[in-house]
């Protein structure tokens, strides 16, 4: 769902950072005829997210090389497992190389962390969503890395849904101010969420007709009694300090959707490398 | 030593990114005269790293904004001390809020992580170093973190160094030929490292004239001799798997640079928080 | 609720496609060091829409120009009467007449048409809300037009909210399942609405969980008895052909939106001029 | 006549405005292989003008599309007509289809209002020529669609030829020398346009050897003794409040040029529609 | 004549292209609060041109810096002497320093050259004019440098004017048919340029219409006598092989306006440097 | 060792500044289905430089224009040799000509001087390298053109070497400090150049560790002298004044490197046409 024009542009500008005037060291040294054939094997078990990106890059680097994916999209890979195969000029190869795997190690580990939570909560109706907390110019990425992982999706920014914060209220008079000055506001197509720190919050978003409600910091028995209130008249939003051990009883409680910070703000990247078999054309 | 005006293209960028055509829940909430004071403080103990960087996203966003830090770039950090003060419209602040803790929490976390691997070999002669295992758009803000943890870097991209890698090898039939062809197609105010993985290869890169030798995954005993070996002829690199508990036995072998990955491509961010309090003007 | 600074990229490029390397009838006749006071006032009585645009755009082009409006944004102008105040060098106000003006009449024009439909059905709880047929590249500024002239806004792009049609639901097998496909690939946070051409439509729309129900080119019976099924279990737009002759018995029929392509397809700009006084300094 | 790379660079800023980060009602909606035609058709008769931008669109969109013209550019078309065919993935039609639209729409609809300018003075030598009143960003291409609507263009920008209007010759002190100031400043290449008000004024620029006087807003008598004095040695424009029913008068008076702003700041948009027939591949 | 906003922009390139990511040198060396004064002074006789180039570069890589011109533009200056005093952090001074001078050598020279060729035609009646065999990227620049020089302009570009040469001439059937071809597609703002090589053409040129007629590579007597034939009804050009030594009989010939390419083609540098004395603030 | 992708980019903006909005000439008179040959030939002996730019010029105008090159690069050619065959869009080549010519005659101007200077020193062991004195924006290409004539090349820009110079020690209080804080600063895969102006400021850089020590403007003797004390322990660049008639003398005194600002801030172009016969497809 990410746009592929866009994406290109990116791609351009990082090769530029790691490539500048050029690979010094590839250029010098290899034949430019020199041919090669690169396998991205697993050095560590996760999920895969990120082939069509590396694809991408190897591409504009060169689009004479040709990318075979080995796993799919989302697929969980072993240790040593073959993930793809990349094949033309060594040169090119070893000159997108670096950027390919630092794209396919940071989602592959969005997506496997992610898909660690969404395990835990199988079998509740709960969503497990991100957060605008991403890395700055990789959001849209991220963002798809935690889709591929099994999670879905918050706001994409400031500008595609209201969420009317502590000092949103305040400066607004009140959470029913807030809203309504919102609606009136916003397009008829956008939606409205409130955060809420107490039962009593809760309660003037429901009558403030919130679209969404979220429940921030609540102890479970907390937003047990919110979920209770809120009754389906709003999507019930679950999120603060949510961990791999704790996201299990949350989910429990009746939420609809848990919204994880550190699925993009600490991300281990999953260990991916390239071996190259070069030859003479 | 960051470039301030490639910085701010960056920055707004990044607030496209975030903002897009608006912050639709502030703009519709908060008077457009409403006044604020943010605090940002350490929700977690460790090195502050991107002050200046932030500062320049709350000037972007808003020209009038006035930030204050209250701690030295570099400086360690207890939980619960303020960082910096942050005064201006409140519809500024939040609005650039996100942007700026994004870049201040990763980058603190790089300088803090950073810290404790210099920490771990202090008192021997060896630098740590990172690598271009970093995120695709912020390579000269992870490596200033780098710096401003305590660390130095390694090049900056393929064309500010020459760094001969096994393909390199393969390409030109041999680290001599390697080395040679590296050395006339390049300006004289550069230098050519080469990577090894046996005694055997270290000496062919010493009487090839490497500036720099890479001790590619050797143990520690292999890695003395090669230091003895290359006897100050070139400056020698530690490089692979390198980790807090192993890198003090590493330094005291007598390399001169110890290269790790893990500085910037698995990074936790440093949990920053911000208070704004507002006012009517 | 427009982005400034995305304006002032936009106003640069077009400046730079009435500008290029030179207004070189201004330079060569206007002395450098000529003052000038410039009025703009309305040949037609209309609704005035732009005025912080074309503030931005004298001061874009020289910031030491002032820029005094005399009209609020949204007012009702008559002819002859003054709408705004520039003063400073006559060069460049000169320079930066024609692009203002362009600006200035189209939005105004766009702003009195939109005004027009909103009294049009004065008293009605309708909506006018416009839609995706606005300028190449001027997108923003239209919509921020029809808000100035008392209209609100559909959705700004593809990007931002559903819309089901015609093609998705072939493509989807159905419109249950068109909506339940996106429902699960999009955020909680974004609607969902669905274009339908019968009450059957409706019907299938409401079950499906649309949260947006437009009727395509109905009759007002038809509507009238849409909004009784659908009795506020969404929101309910009207759509298709509608004219200023038309549009209140639409709204009498109880539609919550109407939305008119005329607000911005087919624009009549709003005559407004320029005279300035120059002087030596 | 138009510059096909800056065109391209263009469209791919349009599409970004519509689609942003991805058109997630089609993307989730409409299987990636599904196939469609779609037929571009006349719901009004008019001019069509952007034939070949309206392929640029789909062909930017996707290079797989095949777009087949049923009408050629600058033909009349009646209603129900067919005007074009386009083929290719359904999804990459319907993601295409509202700017192709918006830019059709818009470009017929100058070349039809051209065109009736132009037929109104058939068989007088007086071209009918276009204004700086265009829409930003879309100069080129209005300025085009008069072409194609059989109307011709005044000069392109502020930097392609000098027009000296009433405040440049208060500036320069006289139309003699404010003609002066700029033939030395400018190449040899370039035209002088004097716009005058008064037979005396008209005088005056033939004797500064202006090459081109306009009569601003002149009665036909006038205008008819402005032609014969001038006698040929420069050419001669009509300018201000041209209307279609006052056109052929000032034709006859012999001026050689008529400019007509409402060209292009007062578009009415042609109404064109794409039907789309998609099936399973 | 230039356009400023143009010109930073291309400033900043060009700074990014010497500075890149930080000039480390000097931010390693210099500490940050040390000031400076630096002065350009020549060390080679000519005309300077660039000053406010320079100026804006200085300011570009650090607005607090002043630029004080101790020469005009397009003053002749003796060598040592001062042309302007620069003064601000040591830093900035050296880090603009390159480009400044580049810049102004590089325009200097070219306005020195012209201010030659303009000498030897002291007192006839043509202009000494440039062509379109400029620097990539810098052609406003170099243009603006031989107006400095005394020169005037040639058109600027492809599209501000036609000039029909001999494969032009082939293309269209005849000069004449050339002529008619461009003057119905053309603006009536627009001058045509025809390029003859015999006296037949220069015939047909001037009954074709032309505004300039080129003679292109004529010995003197053929000048003369096409001078005499064209007899003011067109602007004569002589263009091809000019000389300082050939230039002075050309202009004798009657032409008005002389082309010559090496003006810009091949530039000597003139030596300017700057001195820069440093101090604690 | 040039960028292509970086090139296309630039390619595109020169051809931006020639063309614009369109070759109104070519368009109006040469048919579109014209094709044509065109000869590129010497009229100057000379090196060749620059023939993958002029053919990525070609190639960006109109990919399908076939450019054969007729001389190798770096080839020297004579009066009157066919250097490449461009075959395609007679339009195309014709819009085209200028700026591959321009850039084909630059870069040749100077290979062929590089050469000179090359040649000159023949047997020596010193390398002719380049400077900063480049063109604003060809750094790149120049310095290609450089290598292309048979030089190397000094650093590409500020950010690659460190170079100290007279301002840069007094700044660091001496050279001793100078070279120890910049090795601090930079990586360890950087080298360090010191300016020297005496023997005794030789002897300081050699002992502060510098990597590279240039001889400012000393005479042969001095030079014979440094080199002595040197004796291999540092690249020996001479640098100052250098001209064709002294460079021999310079290189026998045992410098490893010597520069020449002259190769590229006063370049001489070569001599280049390009004919072109063209004919109806």
């Amino acid at each position: 769902m990410w746009n592929k024009r866009e994406l290109q542009r990116k791609i351009e500008e990082w090769l530029h950072e790691d490539i500048g005037f050029g690979d010094i060291t590839t250029m010098s040294t290899i034949p430019e005829e020199e041919q090669g054939t690169g396998i991205l094997y697993a050095k560590e078990a996760g999920i895969i997210a990120g082939l069509p990106i590396a694809q991408l890059v190897f591409e504009t680097v060169d689009p004479s090389i040709t990318f075979v994916a080995k796993a799919g999209e989302g697929d969980r890979v072993e240790i040593g497992q073959q993930i793809a195969e990349v094949e033309g000029s060594a040169r090119s190869i070893l000159t997108g190389e670096r950027l390919a795997l630092n794209l396919l190690q940071r989602l592959s580990g969005i997506a496997t962390r992610t898909n660690q939570y969404v395990q835990a909560i199988a079998g509740t109706k709960a969503r497990v969503v991100d957060t605008r907390k991403t890395t700055p110019g990789l959001r849209l990425l991220e963002k798809y890395a935690v889709r591929v992982g099994g999670g879905h999706n918050h706001r994409f920014a400031l500008y595609d849904a209201v969420m009317i914060k502590d000092n949103h209220i305040k400066g607004a008079g009140g959470i029913k101010m807030a809203v309504a000055a919102a609606r009136e506001a916003i397009p008829h197509t956008m939606k409205i969420e409130v955060e809420t720190e107490s039962i009593e919050q809760v309660r003037e978003a429901l009558e403030a007709g919130a679209d969404i409600i979220m429940l921030d910091n609540m102890d479970n028995e907390r937003m047990k009694e919110a979920v209770q209130l809120i009754a389906g008249r709003a999507v019930v939003e679950a999120s603060g300090g949510v961990t791999l051990e704790t996201i299990r009883s949350i989910a429990e409680t009746g939420v609809d959707v848990i919204s994880v910070g550190a699925l993009t703000h600490s991300v281990k990247a999953l260990d991916i490398s390239l071996d190259l078999n070069q030859r003479k054309r």
